[in-house]
């Protein structure tokens, strides 16, 4: 946010260029396919995982963050290391944005706080009570959310749950009234993205957003990409 | 259904009689509570599990059907038996009906025909193909639907298959073309049982079919509840 216009501009441009060239060493239509898919993608709705443990949870997350084309993945680490289980997550991590949160005191805090500052609403996930919303009512029209899930056994953070804007909850009618942590995540994202599409909010990303991330799954799909990235910028500098 | 009217009727009776004595053994809050999710249980949908073989797995799809009262579980068994880990089911099998098909050459087949003859269209879910409805298409308009799921990583089996009636797909706009098994359950169900409930469609239970399921509730709830109902049965006989 902070950098310089000028600056912002030129790494675009810059961005833009490393995109053609790192194209031409991808097939048409695997091109056509990374069109398609990011022009579906959204940063409207964000999902922010507290100290989940559980590796096959965390790597279904992932793949549903994908699956429904929830760009970004914020991680905050307390107690627990954040793993991913390949043969859940099926690759998926490649194609997300992930961020991660740990090593200080107030992990917690730290991301909330930065989620706050661009924007997002905090959406805690909590088992029904008083003052939080059903899934069915939860309304995407007062702005981009972060939606926030806690761990496995104890739920959020106090911290967590005191920095929360709203309450989400999904609505259940049997004795067991919780749901499995990449369960919920999955519910709760297939629906809202779902009414996200059907909006006439804009969702999409920039187009600066869209360079960044494409670069990225580019240099992820072509074979040895740092060093072809780094003689495309010998020729030309 | 071959009962004899009248011999069903003795049996309810029967049933309705243990019931107010079982009664006796709980608090009016629990009673009020059975009676509350009882009324909220459907077995307009079912569902299929054919060889499904992480424990987690299976465990978290129970809990998703007991969350959105589905009651009838139908477990296939070809080649891997099905456990539970009790850390993910939550105690939620308990309150289900499970019934598991095993033993034969033929399980899927047995499983399937059954089901049919009871009145259910099979619904398979699939990746995205030419004539498969999306969840958001699908309606539950034409009648009872038993949705079939398969195994992690190869699906349902061409038995399974063939024998479908309809093919269902969740919508996805990523990279990753699938979905955790358990995820896709739940998203179904969240989907489908909200549907029902909004519906005219006579979706719950029929009055004999909350009998037997309460008395079975009941037996689980109650402390030796087999010596009780001997001892009932002597008395009343």
């Amino acid at each position: 946010m902070g950098t310089p216009f000028f600056f912002s501009l030129l790494l675009l441009r810059m961005e833009q260029a490393l995109i053609e060239y790192l194209s031409g060493f991808v097939t048409p239509r695997r091109l056509a396919l990374f069109d398609r898919i990011i022009n579906r993608r959204t940063r409207y709705i964000t999902v922010v995982l507290e100290d989940i443990y559980q590796p096959h949870n965390a790597s279904a997350v992932l793949r549903s963050c994908e699956c429904f084309g929830v760009q970004d993945v914020h991680i905050i680490e307390n107690r627990n290391r954040y793993r991913v289980n390949p043969d859940v997550a099926l690759g998926s991590s490649q194609w997300l944005s992930l961020k991660k949160y740990h090593g200080t005191e107030n992990n917690t805090q730290d991301a909330l706080a930065e989620l706050k500052k661009t924007g997002y609403r905090l959406v805690a996930t909590v088992p029904r009570k008083r003052n939080s919303k059903s899934l069915d009512e939860f309304s995407l029209e007062e702005g981009k959310a972060a939606i926030l899930f806690g761990t496995e056994m104890k739920g959020l953070s106090c911290e967590a749950l005191n920095m929360s804007d709203e309450f989400l909850y999904i609505p259940m009618v049997g004795f067991t009234e919780s749901l499995n942590i990449s369960v919920s995540v999955a519910v709760i994202l297939y629906q809202l993205t779902r009414k996200l599409r059907m909006s006439d909010l804009s969702w999409e990303l920039s187009e600066e957003e869209k360079t960044g991330i494409k670069l990225a799954w580019l240099k992820q799909t072509v074979k040895k990409s740092d060093l072809l990235i780094e003689r495309f910028l010998k020729e030309n500098s």
